[in-house]
């Protein structure tokens, strides 16, 4: 039993105790399942994570950040007893915008779509787009990407620096607000994609830009998904700047029109955008179009003006509800893998053939501009057998995705659900400096326990998958 | 004294002993004054290294990974006793170019310039270009960047993954070869900027980019500082994607002339360059040259054939030696910050109004769409007073930068140089962090003992500055 006295006056109805309350964050829009916590608690300060991390010390609580419930991988899930959830919810403050920076500082609970609606009078956004309305603090801390990653980079690329609170209540500041730094240890991208691992980010610089003066977006069907990715890969190759390039395959296209009614053909098709001055685009344009030719390019229809094109991009980001819909009372899977773009063609021809052949319905999709691609299994949750295909799909997706030098999750993180895998891709080694860091910043295993790391001696072994 | 018969045998005369030969290890192209080793060995294998780190820790030895020698503040510099050097001269192959995944393998030894030169024929480059021909291993050690960074980013940008020696003699791979990947902490980034003291990197997988389809050089002369940094600022937050934007003062354009006879008007010049097709490079240098008439831009003087625009790339390499040449018998302290990009012009002037102040003879230069400039003293070694005011002014820049947010280096690194400033820049808690960290890695403290953190045990006071 845990005696929340300590916190209650502090943080009063912010301290979340009820069952029904607690229920919500044992949710999240992957597969994997696992109680809900013991306490919750929303901190609107910095110093109220400090006090809890060190309320949860004192108790012998694990620690867990929660932004916007919507990752994929049981990132932050309650797994083991006595867990402490620090929702971000109201830590959504814009803390700061710099134009003349072109960067912001943002608490960790802001999600990406309220960024840039705030930011849509300076002429300027935060270009990661992973799909989902994330949180900016679960984004860093999965190492998050997206559609515009191709040409924008991942949250990687466009974090200067972090405010994270540590093991012990201290708060670590990573980095200033100058674009390059070789100043010591890169603190700020250890704890960026470390899954809330060795600390709670509490704070964040982004790197803005300059929205593009000329946007065109486009989607080109194709006869075959090979046809398509050739096109891609042929464009990467030959170095043109685009700044999105998304494969729907024809699985994808039939669950997108029945959720958004695009009417799109039903076959293998780009989702594209070029930003850039409108000379810049034309040029970018023709390249790509001159290259999709050879691959047996259909018809471009383009999206130009701003209301065509939200909805193109809206009815992709919605693939995940689209394809939950396709199954009558199915839940989804989503996994993800990365590879070397050369392979691309042949990795989604493999998995897409492993997905007839176990007779599931899963749409094939993602940033392939980045190499980058998901299978979203649609399941019942009662289906063992399907479970157990999907499984054996999965894997064998991780494990040519390795083979060929790629990695088991381009942007989903480990979570709970790749922890083998991530075994597999680092080699023991590389895992060992992995457990040596944990140990040296997070001696009491306090923060977010039996993630990333597969023996961890919280685990639950719940997960469906 | 050491007993070397342990490895004598295998490395032969890859193993050096005699003061004439070690001599060379106590040089580098910055101000810092050390002694040379007790050993130097050139292995030409991982397993080479391997060996050599369980030799050093066998003997009690410390290990200190060194590549072309360029670094400016003693990152590589044998201080404390009993210090072996790790010269990877010899490790020195291209290991593996696929152009069709745009990428490279390399051992650390390989410099910039030899790797570009065996790119050639692939139609790919690799962009980061720090000014000195520096070993990749180096500068992923520093974390360097240079004049490309402001459109192709620095190394860190650029390095895909790394195989690192650890102090077990391990050898600890940290990724692969996807673009991205969000699987387990990010080792690569940790090593990248650890000046070797974590590891010894003895691997590297970088990324390439395309040889721009056209490129366009230029120089362009400004009334003042202000007007030339006022139109660097523009320029940057208008997101203009420039390829390169330098600043040479008046000081430093004399010092060019002087060494290079390129005949410029000795006024504070901006040389500029663009790459893309050739409408973008059109529509950029338009949107730069109006920008730049409101900052009293003068004549804009294009170098658009490959010989004119490697005259004066080669120039600007050269002021190092151009400084040092203005200053009869004199050597060369070079220091570098990186401030936010709206106080660049602010950070200038009072770096400018420092040196003219002290009487000192100090070009001023940078990567001014970074935000990240240098000041290069030429002083005689034995003018103590004048020493004494180039530390007043560093000291001063160093301050300026971080009370604005910025950074006290912005791609030498720390080194022994800038030991004291890093702790000011990150403050303790982040410095308690990074020690963490390198005591979980390096608990016997093996590697480059002395740089980075300021209390270490094998802190030699002999450096000049």
């Amino acid at each position: 039993m845990i005696d929340a006295s300590p916190i209650a006056e502090r943080f009063g109805p912010r301290l979340l105790t009820r069952p029904a309350a607690l229920a919500a964050y044992a949710q999240s829009e992957g597969h994997h399942c696992y109680p809900p916590p013991a306490l919750a608690v929303q901190p609107e300060s910095i110093e109220e994570v400090q006090a809890l991390v060190r309320f949860a010390t004192a108790q012998g609580l694990s620690v867990i950040g929660y932004g916007a419930g919507t990752s994929l991988e049981g990132n932050a899930a309650p797994v083991g007893a006595n867990c402490l959830i620090v929702d971000f919810a109201r830590m959504n403050r814009i803390v700061a915008v710099h134009p003349e920076d072109l960067l912001c500082v943002v608490e960790p609970g802001v999600t990406r779509e309220q960024l840039n609606t705030d930011l849509r009078a300076t002429g300027l956004f935060f270009p990661v787009d992973p799909g989902a309305n994330a949180s900016i603090g679960g984004m860093i801390s999965t190492r998050a990407s997206g559609t515009t990653t191709v040409h924008y980079g991942s949250v990687r690329d466009n974090v200067l620096a972090l405010k994270v609170v540590g093991a012990d209540g201290e708060l670590i500041t990573t980095g200033g607000h100058a674009r390059k730094s070789a100043a010591g240890y890169d603190l700020t991208h250890l704890f960026t994609g470390a899954e809330g691992t060795l600390g709670l980010v509490v704070e964040a610089s982004l790197r803005l830009h300059g929205q593009p003066e000329h946007i065109l977006a486009a989607t080109w069907d194709f006869g075959s998904v090979g046809g398509a990715v050739d096109t891609v890969i042929a464009t990467i190759q030959s170095g043109v700047p685009i700044a999105r390039m998304e494969l729907l395959d024809e699985v994808a296209i039939r669950a997108c029109n029945a959720q958004s009614a695009l009417g799109l053909v039903e076959r293998p098709t780009l989702f594209l955008e070029f930003h850039g001055s409108e000379a810049a685009v034309r040029d970018q344009l023709e390249l790509v179009r001159a290259i999709g030719a050879g691959g047996g390019g259909g018809s471009l229809d383009f999206a130009s003006d701003t209301d065509s094109r939200n909805r193109l991009w809206r009815a992709r980001h919605q693939m995940l509800w689209a394809t939950r819909a396709m199954v009558a009372g199915g839940v989804t899977w989503t996994t993800d893998v990365c590879v070397p773009i050369s392979h691309l063609a042949d990795a989604i021809g493999r998995a897409k053939a492993a997905i007839e052949d176990a007779g599931l319905f899963a749409p094939v999709l993602g940033h392939v501009g980045d190499g980058n691609f998901h299978v979203i299994f649609a399941l019942h949750p009662d289906d063992t057998e399907s479970w157990d295909k999907a499984r054996q799909v999965n894997a064998a997706m991780v494990d040519h995705a390795l083979s060929v030098g790629g990695t088991c999750t381009g942007e989903h993180g480990i979570g709970l659900g790749k922890r083998e895998a991530l075994l597999r891709e680092h080699g023991a080694p590389a895992i060992a400096a992995m457990r040596r860091i944990k140990q040296a910043l997070d001696p009491l295993g306090l923060f977010n326990p039996g993630k990333i790391f597969l023996d961890d001696a919280a685990i639950d072994d719940r997960q469906r998958a």
